[in-house]
């Protein structure tokens, strides 16, 4: 192939899929180095990085500085909270001479909880293993191939796979394939990975306070979430914010036979039930006395993008396997924009084959709240707890005492979290935002969606509070990564689109 | 002491305290054979019990005939149902020269399902453990004493050391003690052992069927459930009987990210909150339709033995620390008498540290019903489930398939249980009864309460059915035994006293 039929190619490539010739170099760039990228990866995958397991999260964090040095980034350093025992976040950075511009590039490398008995029996959350595709349809486990020749639409299952560890590995590959190629670079680019997001990045406020300066940038790239559900690339102006609840209801001091005493002594599974059986109508609306009442509207531009953001809701539908959203008559996109509460667990005694006759003595569920613009989320804790108390319950933050439980006959232990934030949204009219814009336009042919909430969550106010930061989150992970639940996995070609993403931002003009 | 002194105080002791010569006798044996009779027992209760295990059940099985054997007792053997793998009975007996009747004495061997982790994290439980009292007070492990001196008020805590491991052991020594004491015996006595209660006893109609003429007898005496909780002694008339139905409500086939799909997306833990919670109004009372409607009322005579029982609401309302009961204005004798509905397990998605931010994919509850005379067990499994329809679900026996979640928006698996079985009553008039009734009066000074139904369910009705058995229930636990729960334990003076209430009706005229 001569240099001039190469050429051509590019500029017809360019033109039918809106694809820059450095995207290009940065597609060859990845497939040329599939197998060695993802072998890194997935000894990422490897550490445990649960918020229980301190010296996991500081291997985690070791490993992402052996990831940085490597590829030659500067300055690279853990910045730690004023916090003792805090997972410390990891920074680096590459100066470019005469940059007028700073981008900082986000993603965590914390994971959510795991519960290795909830996922497929042939997964481990932190033996990352490759499938031939989606398991729930099928896919088959597959050895790696020494020959590093990986197909896009198989997938790597394992604990953070997509959140966020797939953010990491785009950033830093991004920047690897930039600079191997030889392609320019026009401002300063800074990296910064949190060790605590999923936690609820109780103590970022406080990194980012005690480095003020080493962290100033124009825009904060929060690399984490999922691209849309059709597929399309996405850029995302805001997020909710997100609280929590826990409630444990209280029976008998010790569980009870379900012959001797049912239906003389109370069943707090049934109370639990009622409880939370009160909190929404059966139109999935919520039914706590003001949970509505301090939504922020949407703007007009902000109604716009959102009109123009593909439908997906028949296609969910159908492949969740459920016959009727939650809200009835309400779409995806609108729901999103809504506070929301969700029970994430519910539990009390047993079931299946453990089940016995007893009546359980306590019952327990956990509560998230998702908060639009708006809400104040400690203001939103306090709405559900005031339910509580108005449905006749004593609201305790402790074990009952004896004398607690003779003066009550209903009571429940209510924690509200102590890490919860408010939504954020970051102006569409900011004019950084034009050239992100334009920058992942470069690398699809594809409609770039722009979705003013996201509908979950991320710690985005603190940047803006604490340093004064502007944010937007471009997600490279589909939709399907199970992010937050049993047998997360990541797209392969979802990692390999998310370098060409990354590396389009860092090459913005 | 003198021989006369000694016969005086047996006289005085007789008088004060209702207690018969023979159970002074059968007391001796006992206080000199404590550290036998527990070291035997302790070795009973390490043989783990449960339904899933069967080489368990039968180690069980061959640890009871070694004791029956060891004591003399004849033609011990297994008797088998007509369905290969059931757990064995174990059948002996002694026959009496003369005798004119036949008294067969019932326990059984097996337990139910244990969840170690709900256990206090100092007990195990196929490992029985000496406290000096309570553990819900206090109490602490201490070591079982090398000079068999053991106090009453002590407790072993171990899966069956109640229910029903203490009902094989009273059994079993009241036999030997009267043997080794040189008592009568006026009638025939026939011992059975079954080994598969805690499943719903659903072979023990072939076993029945299969042995007819080796288990004639005049009267079964069951030895099972606990004493009355003001620790008087108790015949039991009846039992309830018992039924299951399990549910599993579905959401999306795959857990989802609670953000990006909440208030979207069907949450079948607040789905499964709402059905349950339409099963009960707020006074406690069943609001299945008909749910109460077959219920007999008892007899006038039932009635009477009913007003006697010692009303212990107030004491057990302080002890197990609830404020209120579930059915607001019914004792709980009147609760006994009525039919039931209780949440034994209700689990979806995961609560504590374990919690992730996840809407579940299914939530699923564990539905025990009672039953009193006049419901029919697979009737009030449908009721429940015809309620189940009346809120708007559909209803299957299997995971739904892609076409039934398409059709459907609610789909719930409801698995009635095949194992129930109906409630039980033996009328007060039997003449046997009031034998049975002064034989129980010989062992004690207080009053010997008879309550028409117990609480519990044992499946008395197949002895009626199947071999026109007439029964009566006897317990000796401590009502406070945590029976079908974690934590399950004896209190030591109750396997005392019951090995003088069996022997008491072993010496019967």
């Amino acid at each position: 192939m001569n240099k001039y039929f190469l050429m051509l190619s590019i500029l017809v490539c360019q033109l039918v899929y809106g694809q820059s010739q450095d995207i290009l170099s940065i597609r060859k760039f990845t497939n040329e180095h599939k197998g060695q990228l993802i072998n890194e990866f997935t000894k990422f995958l490897s550490i445990p990085n649960v918020a229980a397991d301190t010296a996991g999260l500081h291997r985690n964090a070791a490993y992402v500085m052996d990831m940085m040095r490597s590829r030659g980034i500067d300055n690279v350093q853990l910045l730690n909270s004023s916090t003792p025992g805090t997972p410390p976040s990891v920074y680096g950075e590459v100066m470019t001479k005469g940059a007028t511009k700073t981008l900082i590039f986000y993603a965590h490398y914390d994971g959510q909880p795991v519960n290795p008995s909830q996922w497929a029996k042939e997964l481990s959350p932190f033996e990352p293993k490759l499938f031939n595709g989606d398991i729930y349809k099928g896919a088959t486990n597959i050895t790696y191939p020494s020959d590093g020749n990986y197909d896009g639409n198989w997938r790597i299952y394992a604990r953070s796979a997509a959140d966020d560890k797939a953010g990491v590995f785009s950033i830093l590959n991004a920047f690897a394939a930039i600079k191997q190629s030889g392609l320019p670079i026009g401002y300063n680019i800074k990296f910064f990975f949190e060790g605590e997001e999923e936690k609820g990045s109780i103590h970022l406020n406080e990194i980012l306070e005690n480095n003020k300066a080493l962290l100033q940038s124009d825009l904060w790239i929060i690399c984490d979430a999922a691209i849309h559900a059709s597929g399309k690339k996405i850029i995302v102006l805001g997020v909710r914010g997100d609280a929590h609840v826990n409630l444990t209801v209280y029976g008998s001091k010790k569980p009870l036979h379900s012959g001797h005493y049912g239906n003389w002594a109370p069943n707090p599974a049934m109370m639990l039930a009622k409880l939370l059986a009160s909190m929404k109508d059966d139109n999935g609306r919520v039914t706590i006395k003001g949970f509505y009442d301090d939504v922020k509207p949407l703007t007009a531009a902000e109604k716009k993008v959102l009109q123009d953001v593909p439908m997906v809701d028949e296609q969910l539908k159908n492949e969740m396997g459920i016959g009727a959203n939650e809200m009835i008559g309400t779409s995806l996109e609108e729901a999103r924009n809504l506070p929301s509460l969700n029970i994430n667990g519910m539990e009390s005694g047993n079931v299946g084959k453990l089940a016995t006759n007893e009546i359980p003595s306590t019952a327990t569920a956990a509560i998230d709240l998702r908060l639009v613009l708006g809400n104040d989320w400690r203001r939103q804790q306090q709405k559900v707890i005031d339910h509580i108390k108005a449905q006749g319950y004593y609201v305790t933050d402790h074990e009952p005492t004896d004398d607690e439980r003779a003066k009550y006959s209903k009571i429940v232990k209510a924690i509200p979290s102590r890490s919860g934030y408010n939504a954020q949204r970051t102006p569409l009219d900011l004019p950084i935002l034009q050239q992100v814009i334009a920058a992942v336009k470069t690398t699809t042919k594809e409609q770039v969606v722009i979705e003013p909430t996201m509908g979950g969550s991320l710690p985005l106010f603190i940047f803006e509070q604490y340093i004064n930061g502007k944010t937007v989150t471009v997600p490279i992970n589909n939709y399907d990564n199970n992010q937050h639940a049993e047998n997360e996995n990541i797209r392969l070609q979802n990692l390999f689109d998310g370098i060409e993403t990354m590396a389009s931002l860092m090459m913005m003009k």
